[in-house]
């Protein structure tokens, strides 16, 4: 049977995490707007929703809270061997480094395969993964940076204790705030290709950590999307509004693509766009990094209104990569800790995709189509 | 669009690797019989032909086989952690400590995207990947066997040096033919979810290593197939020739799988089983386990009348995995080592095809169908 080039459009499973809506510019989870559930819920009551199927109750929030807290620490494993980890490379990768430490978790662990191991062992997996992957990420930067990794903070929410481990700094409300609105709106949206890599893997029976391993893996190809310290490059190249105009038309005249603009699947404004710029424009009111967030409105209305006059009917409007990247350094996240930041929340996203493929489903195994040279063909004598 | 669960017969690409013809009982690599390539060809001349596309000539032959041997010692960056990857673990987890090591190898080379590198670096990072491979696999099992590592000898071709890594000793010259010729054969072998895997990681335009990485994870999951081990696990089951049918129905009546019998693809003998059975029987000739390989041939015989009679017209013979085991054992490979021995050949048809997939074409993203609480539902206050 034959599909479009790349799959797209193709259906190969049903879900109940979500759905984007791409022609309304709308996006939810479980139901939930997921804009509503970032403005409104914490990190911790969202990852419940995408575990356990729904918003838990009072009780069963804090539990939950606290149950997923006090899987934060570096595990044992991880901690002998992760000095050596963050001193691989000239380049600084934090997402091959947590690569690394899961993958050496999984194998540390004996990882059950998920068609083998109970729903209650395969959810365990889902949270260690996705509680101890921010400690790794953190820890990874500290080591980097010549610091001593910090440790995490059961006293602190998700979004604090992430902000803490990070900039090693006890953060304020706001940015709190700010940065948890982020993370529960970057959990998931839709299948994109390091969901479905996390999907495939799952497909085959393979463990919870494997899955997440491969998403990664899938997660920082350029293609991927979502990589906002770009888009902050882009901003510091601009430097001064007066030069928007230029940048802007030569970047479009050599056919380059502008980073923080344009969206595979929404004709409209990203929605979560939307919600970081304003959060961005709340945080600049309030004292953090009032320049940077007025100066990337103005890029951004400026860049718009120069991609429609130059691709006329493309709809390119600022997606959720855009004001990432302001928010974060308005929360005093380094810039190479943008896109792991990301990667600490969407690894909810990818253990809960686990966790429902692992639930039934067939091997995703698809075919190709052999085009090279008739076969057989004799072998000739080496 | 709807497609058949599993992306079943769904052609996701184009592809001039190879093909598996499961009706004609026949596959091929690029238009090579890959039985004829596996009797007659080294393992470097047919990972040549797939990185290259074409046979080498001559004196290629003798440069790539040097070249490759060249690139097997242990990265410095892997040796300096193997022992704590070894370590790991209760059980022996080699390929996720395969996995742990591909991925500190890619942090610490800084390995470049696959779509904003040159056609030669990609090359150069898929001959690495697949040279150290089976070096690692070695190293992780002496370590874990409490024994230091052995540096892989370039003297010797891939087939012998996999044998002399993993038992110590120089092997016998018709124990490397045997091994040689498994390991060509299951070099690559259609759409599987391991190779789909790598494929649609690296159409994100990820690195070599993280496409492959990502295959290791789907490769372990207990429906891909492939571990060797399984079948051998079951004539030792079984015992002798009188238990042959009382274990068989056994099976079939508890609904078990029989583990070596039946393929997702072919409706014919496995071209591999033949080739392996054919192999086994001339080790068994030269001395090498002899009533081991008869005793497989007797279970074999039996077990495809009784799932004849049981399973009419499903079409069930042995398929690779019965004989792979038979034919390692009697190469002295440890039965630990029979699934990393099929991925120390596999990581060339990964490779291979990361490459194909890296020269073009669009992300790899499918769809999924929403099917849970109708959307939007309103957020409850917390």
């Amino acid at each position: 049977m034959d599909v479009p080039a790349g799959l797209r459009d193709v259906v190969v499973t049903t879900t109940e995490i979500g759905d984007v809506r791409g022609a309304e510019g709308f996006y939810h989870y479980r139901g939930y707007p997921a804009i509503d559930l970032a403005r409104t819920r914490t990190l911790e009551d969202v990852w419940f929703l995408f575990v356990e199927g729904r918003l838990p109750d009072a009780v069963e929030r804090l539990e939950f809270a606290d149950k997923v807290a006090a899987l934060r620490p570096l595990p044992d494993e991880v901690r002998e061997v992760l000095p050596a980890i963050a001193r691989a490379g000239e380049k600084f990768s934090p997402l091959a480094g947590l690569r690394t430490a899961l993958s050496l978790i999984a194998a540390a662990r004996d990882l059950p395969p998920v068609w083998d191991s109970t729903p209650e062992r395969r959810r365990a997996d889902a949270l260690l993964v996705s509680a101890v992957t921010p400690t790794i990420l953190a820890a990874l930067y500290r080591l980097r940076s010549g610091l001593p990794p910090l440790e995490p903070r059961a006293d602190l929410s998700a979004a604090a204790n992430w902000l803490y481990l990070v900039t090693g700094e006890m953060p304020d409300e706001n940015q709190v705030s700010a940065v948890q609105s982020y993370l529960v709106s970057t959990v998931d949206h839709g299948f994109n290709a390091s969901t479905f890599t996390a999907r495939v893997v799952a497909s085959t029976g393979s463990d919870v950590v494997s899955a997440v391993a491969a998403a990664i893996g899938a997660f920082v190809g350029p293609l991927h999307g979502g990589a906002p310290d770009r888009a902050l490059d882009s901003l510091d190249e601009i430097g001064s509004p007066e030069k928007i105009d230029a940048w802007a038309r030569g970047k479009v005249a050599a056919d380059d693509r502008i980073m923080g603009f344009g969206h595979a699947v929404y004709r409209t404004e990203d929605p979560r766009a939307r919600m970081l710029r304003d959060i961005a424009l709340d945080l600049a009111a309030r004292g953090f990094a009032p320049d940077l967030a007025e100066f990337a409105v103005t890029v951004e209305r400026r860049i718009v209104e120069i991609l429609a006059e130059l691709k006329p009917g493309r709809q390119l409007y600022a997606n959720v990569e855009f004001y990432a990247g302001v928010v974060m350094e308005q929360c005093g996240i380094p810039r190479s800790m943008f896109t792991p930041t990301f990667a600490a929340s969407r690894v909810i996203g990818w253990s809960a995709n686990v966790l429902e493929q692992a639930g039934g489903g067939k091997v995703i195994r698809p075919a190709a189509r052999y085009v090279g040279p008739p076969a057989p063909q004799p072998v000739p004598a080496a």
